[in-house]
């Protein structure tokens, strides 16, 4: 790309260092920029520094937090006794989201990766089987990608941990609104074997 | 959404702003973002605000510029006489990008678009006007797009102006490299309207 200004040329070259956007998404974000009031500019940059500045992650569970321990953990009415545990903080987002977890979280901040050379050293697990050492904790919930990294992972835990607390897993199986012929072998055949008694699926029917 | 974090959440939302980023893919940005070195953000930022406090416009062509004068504009080896008019500085660089151009530019900053409330006062285009009728111009070229818009914006200034000085408009016709069978009807029909002699074809054959 010939840029005729050096200004341009750099913002662009910044902006598409962000994953998804190339050089000519990049380019036209900036120019929406340059026609819109210098304000909204001005307010995208200040809150982007703000957050990497200021934001810390909440010392209980690691999730996104402005105070030092997040509003789930510091919440009196969540049940402290049960963990879920998760990749990262999306994961919170989207299972606060379905209003069906009333515990608190524990953010591993990624999965175990020998490819992407993510060891458990690199992740917060160490901290997790403290506090569930330390802690009355009832039950812990992996709640991870259902791929081989996250199966590793919660197979990793798991073996770090006692067996005298219940340790569950999210169930897995055919979507809801999912049409069966569109559902992967893998998921559909798992679904099968791991077929639930008809009443159960009823009196759970969300 | 539910945001742990008001910084992230006023991250997120300003980052949402631009154009073709919704809510999800605005978080996905910002997260990794933060999982880069605070230095990565800060020069975003920064390139940013650099544009929007300090580009301006070529105040000749309204390209652009880190100068008063853009570099086409204050090039001596480029055909001062020979005016290319463009929608917008993107138009500029895909042309530049072909190499085929030695003329100069004039941005009018978009297109007449009774629809979307854009009239000629809008537009450079009274600046375009006094220009050719100020200077020795010898060919003024139409490179709009080739929408209704386009061609609108094409005959208002071509009413404008004396014709005693050449105006073309860019070739249409099918692309270079597409099969006739995907070409839509209007350009395939157009194509052979205004087919050419055979003989110019190969002489300017890229």
């Amino acid at each position: 790309m010939n840029f005729s200004s050096k200004l341009l040329e750099n913002a662009v070259n910044e902006m598409s260092q962000l994953p998804g956007i190339g050089k000519r998404t990049a380019l036209r974000l900036v120019l929406f920029l340059l026609n819109q009031p210098k304000i909204q500019t001005k307010e995208l940059s200040h809150s982007l520094l703000e957050l990497v500045e200021n934001v810390i992650l909440c010392k209980s569970c690691y999730n996104i937090s402005d105070l030092e321990t997040c509003e789930i953990c510091s919440n009196s009415k969540r049940d402290k006794s049960i963990i879920c545990v998760v990749e990262d903080i999306r994961d919170v987002m989207a299972i606060e989201s379905t209003g069906q977890f009333n515990g608190i979280y524990h953010v591993l901040g990624g999965k175990i990766s020998p490819i992407e050379g993510i060891g458990p050293d690199q992740l917060n697990i160490n901290s997790l089987i403290v506090k569930v050492k330390t802690n009355e904790i009832s039950e812990l919930i992996f709640a991870l990608s259902a791929t081989m990294e996250g199966d590793t992972t919660n197979f990793y835990i798991y073996k770090q941990l006692d067996h005298d607390i219940k340790i569950t897993t999210i169930a897995r199986g055919i979507s809801v609104g999912n049409e069966l012929e569109y559902t992967d072998e893998v998921t559909l055949g798992r679904s099968i074997i791991k077929r639930i008694p008809f009443e159960n699926s009823i009196k759970n029917n969300l």
